[in-house]
């Protein structure tokens, strides 16, 4: 649109040839809409689909607790990823009906029951116990974002017949992450085994050259399995926003 | 399937209230069902859902021929991927009815109408127009597999408004393959502008400290917007496979 | 500006309380003012204050002339960089106005002569010899974009004296762009003589552990004197833009 | 000044029509000229245009204590950048006039009102709320350094809308200093929109691939947008000292 | 086996041919016979000739004691690597039984005599004092594997004479675990001396340019002589594993 | 050995109570030993049990012809490898009797029946077609050093079922070389499968964030299978030489 | 010596025209010569020039006092580097004659003057005052190692005249050990204005890109002064070394 | 020469006991001496010690030739570093006195015979016939600089008896310079072998994970020999300098 449509556009609201209300519908995609709202955005979820979301890390409880009554003054629901067991008694404190999830250092805070939205079922493997967080992390969110969600860990590639022997498992999921730290290897078999939407989440687990999940994070870029798609090293919570867009779409 | 359902099921056999084909059924899923087929791998399409595909950078034009030949003797379709132009003449000698996509490096091969499978149609952006390339891989390969594709090509974030523009194209996508070089920055604002799985496709586009497409590569691994998974650098392919499944899924 | 406000200002045109060019004023400024004239962005020279210029490297000869000849017949001057010599022949066949600067691998077309518009002088210095091709593509983007602009070449850090045998030269520039490869330290010695706003453009030149002007990158990003700022590697293009924007602060 | 010049200035004394004294003012430009005052630089204000600065990183708090009162002595204003709490608290001990900048990490000690010098504000964006520390180092010092400053934090790219809510406060800026994390895509946005001298300062916000702020870095320097300049990781400060100069250019 | 043969064995069982336990002979090599026995994987030993062991770190004394005892239960020996002392106290308050080897960090709980089951001597060789935890962790779990084992600490390359005057001992070992920090140079020394299998355990001792263990580990990729594998950084465990697994090949 | 004992041994010489022969042999383990035979080392054999190897790449074809009538002279089997074919033209002109293996890029010269001295077979496999010619510059180098060796190509991950099929065959090895590129996972895989000792060999196969080979050399390092050691990228030749010590120790 | 050449030696001591002591001169050059005296190498000054010195990091208190009390008790003169001031007041309980070197890190115990060896002065100058603990490293080194030393503090390249003022006396020692982090240019500087030995020292003072020092690292080897040498990121102690080695040749 | 030793000579001049020609002899020395003779800087071996010397890589042979010809103007001795073959015929073209040494890729021009000025030798030993060029560049610039210069190739550490045969050789060079590429190990087993200085050229020699010298590299940079210094990958030149200074220190 040139300033000069734009110019004809107002001329025919001004001539009546366009009433205001088709106006505004040419209009109202514009970026502006939601500038009200300054930086707490609440039509984030109209637009991205995905309700109120704190990274916790870096911000201390105060702030948190602020942000939260921010949203949660709005009827929507929260969720605070990494999160210390030690902010999340503070945050607790002051939202009695909060729950904090241990093993994924997350906090929900849900005051309106989340409707299922996605298709299928989001399954949530892991390589081995020590990558559980971050499988967990990716559990509850996409639990939190509305969608049926298991898990199955500890089924690495060096013991592969324990992988094999769920393989109706695999097949019957809408989406699967796949959490893996050291060689990072797991999602490439999965990928190999069934026809499903796969996201591979390197960790930071393992020691030397691993280089904080390195190893695990170019191993799954150069995944031989032609349907993997990566996120960031111990990035859960990631993994699962895509794959409940993915188990929507 | 445990030792013990194994053993009642070949006991069900001998005793008739099984048939063999019956049998069949229930074993056929175990992994050496393929094994008569060697190493090319006809079953792949019916595990995997998707038909066979050659990479064929650093393999003769002979080897392409011979492994081609293989596969469409099965009637199978065939996309090779990142494929001179040089061995393309040489295929297409073999193979008349072949196609060969310029500007995606692409050869391919269909011997039956692929039936469109996919929900939505797979739109592929880029950030530049060097970016092209990659971009076509991976509108070549989406359409290959049975998807409706689109492109919208030079929408970089250096010159926003371009993108913001196409919001509603942007909105009404299935999947979102976002391919750019250099600072890698697009897949981010478009995460934040629609609710669809976007697919980021680093390129080697740039010099200096893009380091053949790491700077892209980190970025679109870093994006703060939370919906977004990332492939290997200048992997439209493996883009268009996964937007495939998530097409289907 | 919210829906509303919006709704409240296309009523006013309506009602006649707000005459056409009023809203215009208003709503000019939107970033969908461009949206017409597709991916060659003519607005972008009023919006950023530079002319059409165009990354060479990566696109064919046929593809420039096009690109070029959209934006002469807008009468815009254009400045192609990093355009190799052959291909710089075939532009010129099509502009025998342009001139290509061999030192600079640039290709200049000026349609309309360029009004000085920066203040100061931008001063390109670099340390070495080899330095001197992304010194000149500084030196011919910095004139193209309308400023005064000279050069001193070889006066690395290892032979100080060259150096501060030219401090007053240095300390009645605008604006310096120093180009460095191996060690990168010329800003620093720059930097701590006077108090110009200096941008440091590392190098490739170096070999082995100079890893293609990595080195020279960190050390300019380390640098001890605290008013440099830099660019990527070898990019002489940025630089000039870039101080080409403080000269006309 | 050549050899020519210096025999003329030797000869002229010789003949006396140029006393010593004179002689001795031409010559006292050279380097050696600051011999007297040993590694406190006091002339460094004089030739770099920058008051007393510390770096209090990596100092104890008594050796910081000794630095500021040298220069204090000598009537300078200071800025003590990078220093704890805990340092700080004894550095007030013997300074009360001074004041510290919780959220910046700084201490500035304000002798003598420090006359406004720069022609425009300096604006200081960041992309998240983590980024908020750095840029309030920068916020800081440019104020220190006689800068008028203002700052917007929170503007990052995955909801652009409130980016271009603020194209005016943008555009009428002097310099922008753009503070962000992660994959540090703001600058690219904030260069596409306005004609202003931008100074991107990457931070160590993020985790996993980020690397420490590489991702941010390395996002920056391959930024699309032709008028960005880089410094170094988590810089604040030497972001506004470069917009400093760049301010009083 | 094709689905062809699968199918006459199945027909073989059903018109009694082939007894079920014959089929089942047949059948029981399949990767889902472990399936019972869920995630601890008790056949390992049998399949992978190694007894049960544990990686120590990153999980909670409780959960080392809640696996251990149910590996205990199992009659197995169990190994636990990286374990702190802190951890192993807890441990050995539920096994009295076990050992723990403070150098090596590791615990040792022995139910039953581990046959010596290796051929020759496992000799562990360290390049320094500080190399010395990692080499004894590759001593213990090479003792534990059922192997004799030796240890010579602090032969590094900067005394060769020390080295020198142990070649008769270097040459009557079985395997050669050579563990080296710094430059990792010790590999290649020991390997042109001798006709053994070496396995290189670069180790995180040095600093600066070390780079945790980097300097080392390329050191022994690219060692000169030609019969060195190297294993991950600081991995004493797994070149025992490996050495093991070589003596009794 | 001590200077005293030299001294005693000496004396018994002087004495006659020990002959000049029996000195010699004790004496003759001395590193000196070696010395007149310059730098073409025809103890090597004796020593290390392996005969003469040149490393083809970066000599001139006159130097090998060189190197080679030198070891030849001397009744020596030679293997020259990364040698290309026009440089193997020129050396088999010289030798008639050599034997250049295409696919593996070595020439050999076997003069005298190379004796089997290996116990086991030698096993090597392959991810995919692309890294065939490491391996068969392992194959090569194995056979040449006295082993019997096999091979298995194009059993990658992600089409696991193959691989598995193949379990009988792997068990039976008595050492596996494993060579993959990409991710490099199938160490792991096999490594978890049967209880031979496996040296894995990274190859620079794949493209973008393959990194030339360094995705699969740190998936190989960060193998969760613990008898897995790793040699340098495409490093086929040394792959063998450490497999066939490993067979016959 | 070849094997006839001893064979001649020893036929030469049993025939009696060489005594056993002259034999033992001409053989007590060998490797095996130190055997006797185990890891605790005390030919080392012998050999190599220099007395003992101990690695304090990553030992415990009583392992150095243990180390410390056999070197003493064999007359040396012992220096530990890289020792806290917590392990130091150990080991003076056991040394009270002891030294600590504060800034230096260092203990040395001088049980016999060390007589002055070295031709001219160490010159130690570093860039910054953060610089300052490793360059006392290099001082106290130097000076237990019998050199005449001197420090020059703060001097880096940001303010080059204070440099300059002291051309003097940097030409005028023997060897100059350069000591910066940061972009480390000092070296390049101070090799462009005299010609004297210089050893660069990188130290890990700096933040964000420097890297824990590699940029100093990557500016000195890169260094466009053609007589710098370098060592380890932090290494005043090799520096130190090799600076007594050169001034004693 | 201090301001006030700068005030008694212009006194001098005034009161005629100094000429002006003396005078401009006396402030020659001071850095802006070099002004009129414009980057071909003649001073330099008056102030450094070393002849001129030009990188001739990147610079094309009519460029070289120039330089050289000023330089030789000046009766000066010249040395092109690598240099090819094709340009070094057009240099020898104008200037047929000089000499290419082609393993060296170097050509130098001797107008007048270079004094021996250094005291000892300086040894160039290389690990393996592949690095011979850059010890050669080391070996032909050493001697250009007017030392006495001896080589010894092919000595590397797998075969560490050929290096321990030369102990006496070793010993008796003034400096040592140690060319090698793979894992760089050689220079820690001199510098554990004698007390000469030792300066380390790692090269680019190797494949893989030597990533073109960054191993050798590295194992320098952390040897643990305390007496070693590195200078740039490939950089024989740079060693040679080095050396040379150390030579006549």
């Amino acid at each position: 649109m040139t300033p000069d449509s734009l110019k004809e556009l107002l001329n025919a609201v001004k001539e009546g040839s366009f009433t205001v209300d088709e106006a505004l519908v040419r209009l109202r995609e514009l970026p502006f809409q939601d500038l009200g709202c300054a930086q707490v955005d609440h039509h984030r979820e109209l637009r991205l689909g995905v309700p109120e979301m704190i990274f916790g890390e870096g911000k201390s409880a105060a702030q948190i607790v602020r942000i939260v009554t921010a949203m949660a003054d709005n009827g929507s629901n929260v969720l605070v990823s990494r999160l210390s067991i030690d902010k999340a008694r503070k945050v607790m404190a002051a939202f009695p009906m909060a729950i904090y999830h241990d093993d994924a250092r997350c906090l929900t805070l849900e005051q309106r029951t989340q409707e299922r939205r996605g298709r299928g079922t989001i399954l949530v493997i892991s390589a081995g116990t020590s990558d559980i967080p971050v499988a967990a992390e990716a559990l509850v969110t996409a639990r939190f974002l509305g969608n049926e969600a298991a898990s199955l860990y500890d089924v690495g590639v060096a013991g592969i017949h324990r992988l094999l022997a769920r393989r109706e498992q695999l097949a019957s999921a809408g989406v699967i992450i796949v959490v893996a730290g050291m060689e990072g290897a797991l999602p490439s078999v999965v990928g190999g085994l069934v026809d499903r939407p796969i996201i591979a989440v390197p960790t930071s687990v393992g020691y030397g050259a691993s280089f904080g999940g390195i190893a695990a994070l170019l191993g799954m870029l150069n995944s031989c399995a032609s349907g993997v798609t990566v996120v960031n090293i111990d990035n859960g919570f990631g993994a699962a926003c895509a794959a409940s867009l993915i188990n929507r779409s």
